[in-house]
């Protein structure tokens, strides 16, 4: 494998311009508007013929880094993002899944891209590591676990990007409509792909509302038709049955928490043990419990599986919702439930997640289909899914003012 | 001295509500498009009653560290930055000319600014450290020395935004003209402010069709004439006089290299030892050595200080031109001059400098005046004195999508 | 008097450079983003050396023409905005009230401004008429009367820009809240400054849960509490008191009309008979009786003056009060008074007026202090009060495309 | 046909939610980005609860009637841009061509297009202007001859976009380069498509230095070598051959004209004598006589041909070339031929012309295949080919500022 170098960046436009080559084969991916993601701007100068313009500029040399839950899609998006802006890059993928991504760039070859715009490093994250420290990437970008992304903050001063945890919240408001979707959609938040999407409901707030309108029992009853026969549940990839199970416990030793559903292996399967099997699973937390100090750790702790912690709040207890979604450490994606303006405006006033659904339709999941999807709040924080994700992550701000003269006479020159 | 606390950003419109208050008293700041700053952008969505909206949101918990170079601007332009956004801002200024920020305070509190919006912390760096590891803010700003940069980016993971060394380069192009005017700005952009400007010219390329017409006589007659008494050199708050000469001397011991002018300390004053007093002073290395490793890093070593090295090149040598500015560490800003459109469009198309001055006029220092200023090729890099540069510090992307229904029919809903 | 003259369009920047005379002694107009408005953006090009960028550049020789309502603030935010875009300006005001444009002229060069600049034509409207025909400025703005509107338009072949007509409508939605609030607005939208703005609320449709909960009385009482003597009324300077008072009979004429309050002329006064003088006038007009062909015209005839149709409405009856929204011929201000989401999106979604306020705290009346003020669905439809109308009609989009080579090989240059 | 009717706009996210059952069968006019076109912006309000946002709105109803020569792009890219902002839309093409917008459509429809929205009149421009009449359009796009344009100007009161006449005009600076390649660009601008694009050169201003460089002789070359038998000139739609020779003979006999190349007729071929068939001719014209106002007029009359005519001028001649430009009544696309950066600031500083090429690769030609194209300098102006084209003609601008409360105390409610 050839070590990515300390190449010079190109030129926008050239950079572009061989990209190009690809794209004209590579359709599905870009549109007619790649080079308008490398849009700058131009702003009048203080004298004749002075002008400055803002540009986004590309790092050069790059590094991705991205994980097992999304093979296609994660590395696609990002990679031709780096590509776009004008970037040389080095990709790695977590290597259980990594086949997909070498096919990926087998299809860009085939469809002219110059092979020479992207290296691949096969192999355990440790080799990565090893890279990254040599090579010295200009930028990484890291989607994965909180552990990998705060180890490799330090071990780069910071030239990251990273998308990691998310413990994601949804707040039912204090309205209620449209109960049959709203349960759904919960649903579906919480367990679909196993709750392996970054973006899986891990923690519900339901107002006592809901509670009363039968929320719990209609979630339980979606909950418990999933089976691995149709692959509505599945096995966890990063979590092993025990360690799930041995969590569910812990929250439930929490006075006041109960099971609602779920909290037992998935039987009759050949799932192997490093793997996860388990049903989908709620444990329900009474709020003043939960953002008791020796709690808080527990029930926020991100499991990357079918499984989610439930808790009911009052009207008088909404200052306390807000502070739990507010001492929450990282802050990906949010949901407020409601159509009343008023409460969600509140609450988004209060918050700072980085993708936010409100309305009665709100989810946790959905992006990056059709919305940026990122945390906010971090100024390490990636974006991916949309142009301005594309542009935050794999460009930077280049400010090039151009004096081409008249210059004034030399009687005004003073030395100072 | 109250510590900072984690508390919830408030609403972007609440926040810079609050902020009026101060504005209207204290016009010189802003005028009218502080709100904006914030301004958001919104998509239609995918089906009725969906729309996305992009939002450039307040930290909330932030932290400013700013140098001892300019006592004001740079805290002014960064804190007000952190208040127009709507964060909450703790405030650190180079405890030698903290009182300046102390009087900016008071004045903005005479003028009606909140006094809970902003914290001071007078004392020495160490305590700052000690606070910021204890308040883990959510970013921090930070400018001045590389190896507290470094330091600090360590320390908080990469939450950092951060403008540091600068060792600032500028290349006389092969078109000669205008030369009173060219030698005139070199001048000024080495010595202006005794050289103690981030943006302040550390290496010279000139072109050997500059060097022909005279040009490296010019400044030095321009040098000469710098003196104490009219404050065109004055004292060195980093670097003492003998730390500046030890470079000299080391650059001097470089095969070829000769002393065009300065070297030596300067006489008849009262500057106390702990800061530097030297001429100004040019040392000319040949190309080839400079760019040979043993002497690399000592050739581009910054002295924040009246010192400049100048080298000269043919037409052969634009490859090594460029490739030194490649190999330099930091690239803060940078000046191209000429009006040749060919050469200025390969030297941009081959560099990532963040503020470039292109063009017979271009100069390294004139930022923040009116333009961006900042580092490129660093996704740590910070910006000052625009719009653009508030957006990128102070605030993060915050995306939200409202989906205020109507919801799909009960039977087009399935588990997956 | 100089009559205008079909001079190039200077540089922006030239232009702009010279205006920044005038902004360093007048504040108050601009602040430091003058040069911002002429932002332009640039896009990577097809090739090496190519780049296009997309500029608002100013058209050279154009007029404004304003009214006697707005005789600061209408001229000084046009005028400002025409100059800060790089135009030279022939200023035409309402005769009656034109010697206050003589002293913002006399303000402005007292300040610094160039005296050529801008060019005042005092005088009747006629002899202004004959200038523009005679001048050809490459764009007009007006503001003022429909009927002087489109003879404009006709004249120029549609070389203008138009702020005219102002039929202005208010919804109130089901959901009745904050009844003081509301009915103080409706009082403030219909009779401030004795119903002389563009914006002022012409027709009131009221959901019969308000008028259920009190809102014609509340807004009775508000009216009858104006009085000549603390200028709550005053004179009405384009309709006199027999137009308005006729135009009130013929309203009650249709079946069902009443009159709510007012109807009868001031008393007490010395205003001459060339002004009108009338109590604030409010005429309830049932709304299938408005909706008929015969009606509609006189229900939505503009009286510039205290007086408004108020009319009522169920929620079966919303797709008739959209369908009159979307018959009246001219689209300016609106307000929509509901928290309701769902209807807020539903009125916005099937109407097309200009400025619309919506939420519980929605007016007509407002802009431009600041938001944009302007009809939309008119492709003449001028703006005033935001960096966008400035931009709208003091500027056109110019496309620059740079291409500087290198230029392709001979051998691949054929005919077609 | 059915006539077009006065539709409510639909919501902008239900339009193109509509738009998108098309777009995904029809890629190649779209790509990803279309909702993006209808990105709008926020801005924090000035109290809690209230909020700006600056809308791209539909005008509902619109007619596009667009001419000859490009009987597939230009309906195709207008009439796309109409739909994908919301519009309903009325097409109707130069009725020689119709059937391709017929096929257009029908592919539309077989893809998925709703078919209700656009209808299409076959037939005479005639009856395009009866229904014009009758149904009022909100705004109308055409895309044809002056004389037409300036009757719908005038008929509609101005609610128009127009494309019309386009003399176009390239200006070769005094840097002479790359002589082949300018020549083959001067041939292909003048004569590709027998000159019957809208941007194709009219006129060609050409430095002495370039005449003795010998491009005279190298674009003669050229235009002799085209020939009916390979269409490198082919028949004319809109000028008889007659009526091209009568030009031609005015033209020579102003003082010192002379005939370049052609001025004759095609032999050897059946084109009808409606249409004209000459080869490609170049006049020359002195600079000094071709500005007198006798032959002004004439000079700068749109042949749409394969005709320009020549001129040369010297240093001291630029202010009578840049007058010339500046006084042609119209201002479409334009050409500055030079890489010498000061002239080319010159140039753009002092004319309006709205799709400008300049550097050595300058053309009048090119756009809209990846630039806007459009004239500038008329408030009128149309634009084609890139966002902001559809942005400007299909869509208009509608402020709308959500104000959802809470309401300030009654206490502070004052009438005025």
């Amino acid at each position: 494998m050839r070590l990515i170098q300390r190449v010079a960046p190109k030129s926008i436009a050239q950079a572009l311009g061989e990209v190009r080559v690809t794209r004209k084969f590579f359709e599905n991916f870009s549109g007619d508007q790649v080079r308008f993601l490398a849009r700058g701007f131009t702003n009048p100068g203080d004298h004749l013929g002075q002008m400055s313009s803002g540009n986004r500029w590309p790092y050069g040399p790059v590094a991705l880094i991205t994980p097992f839950n999304f093979p296609l899609e994660i590395p696609a998006l990002q990679l031709m993002g780096a590509l776009y802006m004008g970037n040389k890059a080095l990709l790695h993928v977590d290597q259980r899944v990594s086949v997909v991504a070498e096919q990926l760039l087998r299809l860009l070859h085939h469809c002219g891209a110059p092979p020479t715009d992207v290296d691949l490093l096969h192999g355990p994250g440790t080799t990565m590591a090893d890279v990254i420290k040599a090579a010295e990437p200009r930028s990484t970008l890291f989607t994965g676990s909180q552990r990998v992304a705060e180890w490799l903050a330090v071990e780069t001063h910071g030239k990251v990007f990273l998308e990691d945890a998310g413990f994601d919240w949804k707040i039912l408001g204090p309205d209620v409509r449209d109960l049959d979707y709203v349960a759904w959609q919960c649903d579906q938040d919480a367990y679909a792909c196993s709750g392996q999407k970054c973006s899986a409901q891990s923690i519900l707030f339901a107002h006592s509302n809901w509670v009363t309108a039968g929320l719990l029992d209609r979630i339980t009853d979606l909950a418990t038709r999933r089976k691995l026969a149709n692959l509505t549940v599945g096995p966890v990839l990063s979590w092993t049955t025990k360690s799930i199970l041995d969590h569910t416990k812990r929250l439930l030793q929490i006075p006041g928490a109960k099971l609602l559903f779920g909290g037992k292996p998935l039987s009759g399967h050949s799932i192997p043990e490093v793997y996860g099997a388990v049903e989908p699973t709620a444990v329900f937390v009474p709020l003043e419990q939960a953002l008791l100090p020796e709690h808080f750790g527990v029930v926020t702790t991100e499991v990357f599986g079918p499984f989610q912690v439930v808790t009911e709040w009052q009207d008088s207890q909404l200052p306390q919702v807000l502070d739990a979604c507010e001492r929450m450490s990282h802050h990906l994606t949010a949901a407020v439930v409601s159509n009343d303006i008023n409460f969600v405006q509140h609450v988004l006033g209060n918050t700072v997640n980085g993708t936010t659904y409100v309305g009665i339709r709100a989810r946790t999941t959905g992006a990056p289909q059709n919305h940026w999807f990122g945390p906010a709040g971090d100024p390490r924080g990636a974006g991916i899914g949309t142009p301005e994700a594309i542009r935050l992550v794999w460009s930077c701000h280049r400010e090039i003012i151009t004096d081409f003269g008249p210059v004034p006479p030399a009687a005004s020159l003073v030395q100072s």
